[in-house]
């Protein structure tokens, strides 16, 4: 031990010293300032950095160690409280100096509104791109009581930046009737209430496609996230995310960069829920990342 | 906005203007008076209402809106706080006059011992009345510590009101022994653990049949409903319950009332209890009522 | 009882059935997104009304009744979540409906950047008013991280629009130095830590004048008020908040509005910071309007 | 150790092993069914046995330790849940029997109409008896919503079965105008807001007289005592409502008998409310019993 | 009743009045000192005895009672806190002097590494001991940071004791790379991620042995036990693992002692995982024990 | 914004970027392993620094910003769970680096017997140290259940080290009755139940020596510091102990080391506990290091 040296402070388990030699860039994104419901996953981020310490290095899933994918926990982007589209010109312009440097870009949220400037970002370097996405909610309105900035929004703006042919959601089971239609008409493909029987018909379709992949911690069961702003029953279990997660990484697709989102502690008293965020931050970064 | 008009306050989502025009009326029994172990499901109700906002009124299981029907959110009947059996003769004579308009009355408890009065004035009604119940316990006492008027207690009353053969109890896990001896030997249906399974075989037994459905929350496993008086592990999840739900609106039988109870906030520090309870109440009012 | 009435709902203990009638009108502010720190006061307003019911209607601190000074809970104005700006102006448009009809504005807030609104539309029809503060913190940035609009500012505000000289704070125990030192020198009150002596020495001063009454409940210590977003120690007691409100009341200055902001409840377990606001706010009623 | 000995389980710390032995017994009043308010209290027993490891059996500010005064935890009382009526007859019943052996009743509610039966037990015995009550409630109702059986009775049915003039109430800050102006008529006494101060003043004037003393936790304030059913916020800290303990200890009544109620430890997550509990009535024995 | 006897006080529902009669002695190991992650655990076996008032004594699943099994529940052994090597010698003490009289053991813990004593005692007397053992993490290393002494360490010390061949894990989804090539060259079994499937493959190989089992809570998924010290998500449900125990149960093995250990109730403000254990020792209790 | 910059992660808020420019060592000493009561205290550091982004750098009490006192927050010491010995031996070697290059040590706990090691490297740098003691608890025994190493014994160890003529207590108001009357007898000073005035009255006499302050959190009462493992009524106010390390900070005593221990923050859900602390901790930083 020297003495002299300084703490490497809560960074995630296993993060690596340097940006520069990192192949992973992990980040948060503390925003949740458009929330219609129950805000605080601006607190997620850091929680679950901070939980990180009880996971293993070792994924006995994936037999891989944290080791083989060198990532660095950049910390959190300092947001503008209250201000959204200045938020999300910096998460913009960060994501962007990620991919110019060819790292993969991993993001914790914060509110799902967060999503939107990184699949600009990977949208701009990837044109060919599809999003895999993974929530209890459509989010796909164009506005929340007149605001276009909203964490209802993300995935009609996704669909509107890169066509709705190219947007999947799984494991919805809420939204608007309209946004149901909407996503009906436009050629959307959602999956409602399930998530890794759909996506194991979905992935061969993707094969050898560009793919970001956004998950909504709600898309889990109340049971399994009580700690994020909207809960709603009926979702699915940690064990089939976790293979749904496994699901992707055995798969043909080409995963280019991913975020998990929505993760609000102060609603869950035993962290089960940034625990669970942190184990699968780890499984994206060991099956996503070859 | 007329900032002169009277903000609706805390009613469910979606609840409509008047009495009058609702089809079904939505009412709170904030009793728990009885309760042998914890209580604070006198609380439920409001807390239901409240988290109802984080809903959306459109059912994607259903695909059915809340405007489709109409219901009037009645606010909670004001109840004798320690006064049992005065508490039980208010929600009687509640439940009569909501019967009396030929409305359809959808009750939120409160212990299950206010289901008791609601099944008297269902069968007042409803003479070839039939219950399905889904719960942990049995609920077959015919006292608890020499009180009669126990949560412990109102499947017996009602299996004694309306004959044991027109009662049929899902999911139970905890009882005594003389209580599933009692059943056996009464006639009465009993599916111990299990929900959608057995009542898949039950409804089409009942067919034509008028049925009142009671649902205890604790029917779900603690790690869905950590918010009630008695949990008891081993339970069904929600996505069980929704499904259980939506097999009786499927069905061929003529649901005229039900309700939900068992509700107590206090013990879950997320509120999934109560925004789950919020949802299973959207499906039964989508789903019960054409 | 009559079973077909509309049951009044979550609206604070004592409430007058329509506005037309009120003296006072009482309303929430349901805003939090500029805060720096710890969101979650927008459900402040209704958690206070909820516990209301634990409340007498009779101060024994004035010997007065709630049904002496008519009051309509009007509910909360809705805001839309996120956009900062918008909410401001339909606040302010809020509280010039009330003043035009003569009604006296009592507020619950949300974060303080709520009462800057307020503080414009009083002004506007009381251009000599005063203002009296209490708070933790000055709140006299200009801006936080570039953004005008934020929670630590309105005092400064304040102070722009009706002139330092007008403005007085009490029991500040938190700011940067250079917003006390522009306080010294734009010759703004400023009572460090204490309320209750120095107010008693401002009030005779004030003798007369019309004056606003803004409380930030982290003005009292952590241990009287957890619930809020920015717990600071060293505060003062809600004995000496409670003597400090009737301080002003025994006074010869006419309070021509108040408000109460700050109340987070997720933070308190117990509920005691809205119990406590809930009383604070049935005094200032009975204590400032005369 | 002896491994085959019965471990003495969950006793107050410094419990004598035997009923007879004992110079005071130590006894639960697990009933909370009659509060209008928040229930929970029935736990408060349990919980302040569990905590008072965390205790020191010696008290350095009356330089005594528990040893010095025999007593034995008797545990909770087994009360039918619900019915009022046939609790306090058991109380009453069970009251007797302590002093009918000469032993000193110490109480743990449990809410405060469970005092109701044991000043019965103790008048019947002791019929010069005055009452040293401290609460932040009057508890001056004759029923409430109809109930003569209420949580807010006790002391009207005191000072109906003692004499007004024998009941000193201290520390209160709620009730309806009509509690007080009875009291003023009937000449009870009523120490508004303070404790110690008021009591020192009254002390005097009971030298030699047989009391009760009774004590609400809520008469601490919502900081000091978060954990019970009804949080008023105005109250005194748990330094003075010691001193108040320490001040009839050294005075020249004689106190035949204590209780404490109202904690209900659901309310409090860090368990001090129950905690504080178990040091008042360290010093409550040791002060009060000779 | 007779209220000169001492309250039984709380012990777990249903334990017989003396430690001579009885066949099964339930016994607590409160040590949580070598934990890498969240303390808490000593906690957890008084509270589970706290709240099995809310379980029947009668087992749905098996048609038994708990009358039919005689047991004793000791309390907990006194431990030193901080010194590890003295606590495990005192329990093996402990086990011993149970195991001397023919009964059957069964613990709470209390973190994992109590087990280790506990194995150590059972293998003197059954030398044939085969372990099954569940869990969510290997606890097969050597040492923690340099500690032999450390809660990830007890079944590597049982396959030291017992031979690698007779240990049996189940259901686990974390450890050390290291761990589990370990646990195969030294030709132990480990199924991963799943309980009950491989479970019923493993029995019939055991048929006739002697058997320990000893279940981690933590097996169960975060949803179903959030009051633990290592929550990992991916796991079992509380019925899967019910029915775990009641292959065991059916099975031709002979079990001859068993525990439950890492229950750490502040982490769990529903008390669901101190629920769920009662429930599971209850179901133990009937189903180990002929 | 440099976006290939490490962020520096979760320090102390105004923490400087290097320990060799640093006058000042913030440290953290995460320990709670033979704590008799409540464990948790291992999370205190973190916590502390986590809700210091709460804090302004200005202190309105002291007139004096962070940046005037260069300061480290070298992270936490990693100590081996559960061995107290080899814990104890680390932080002293690591204090004693601290003190070589002339820095000034600012501990966090952790529980109290982290302390003691710290007496040790102060005491071989200054002979001739004095030790303040602020605590609700002697901390006085030889041994807790036959451990020398508890958090019961510090002080006693240190009054053994430098003399008990050279310890001062303050704020004690729990212990039992042989530590009070060991002190009395060695001379030691205590003060029973207050801090402020019987440390002014003791500040004189220390004129000119070289002293070290260590403070329990809990001896501030449980309402303003819910967050500890023994909390005990009585205690003193934030503000009382903001007043008392003024009063050090004023005095000509020359202060060259200090530490705040034993904050737990699992059980203080509003985070009050620690948010206290890092104010503490800032004043004490600015007071005590000219």
């Amino acid at each position: 031990m020297r003495f002299d040296e300084a703490y490497s402070g809560k960074v995630f388990i296993g993060s690596h010293p340097t940006w520069e030699e990192a192949k992973v860039i992990l980040y948060g994104m503390p925003m949740d300032w458009t929330v219609s419901y129950r805000p605080g996953s601006r607190f997620g981020p850091n929680r679950i950095r901070e939980v990180s310490i009880g996971l293993e290095e070792y994924s006995p899933y994936l037999d891989r160690e944290l080791h083989e994918v060198p990532f660095f926990d950049a910390g959190d982007i300092p947001l503008p409280f209250g201000n959204a589209q200045k938020s999300l010109d910096l998460i913009e312009e960060y994501v962007d100096s990620i991919l110019e440097k060819g790292k993969f870009p991993l993001g914790m949220g914060g509110e799902h509104l967060v999503s939107w400037p990184v699949f600009r970002a990977m949208y701009k370097k990837y044109p060919d791109l599809a999003i895999i996405h993974m929530d209890a909610h459509t989010d796909l309105r164009e506005e929340y009581e007149g605001e276009p900035l909203s964490h209802s929004t993300p995935i009609r703006k996704a669909a509107g930046l890169i066509g709705p042919e190219n947007v999947f959601s799984f494991g919805i089971r809420s939204g608007m009737k309209e946004e149901f239609e909407w996503a009906k008409e436009a050629g959307m493909h959602i999956s409602k209430f399930e998530v890794l029987e759909p996506l194991k018909q979905v992935l061969p379709k993707l094969k050898g496609r560009t793919v970001y992949v956004t998950i909504d911690i709600d898309v889990l069961d109340p049971a399994h996230a009580p700690g994020t702003g909207t809960v709603d029953a009926g979702g699915i279990t940690s064990k089939e995310l976790l293979a749904s997660i496994h699901a992707i990484a055995g798969s043909d697709v080409h995963v280019v960069g991913a975020d998990l989102v929505e993760v609000a502690p102060v609603y869950d008293h035993s962290d089960q829920t940034a625990n669970t965020a942190s184990k699968l931050l780890r499984e994206m970064l060991l099956g996503f990342v070859k």
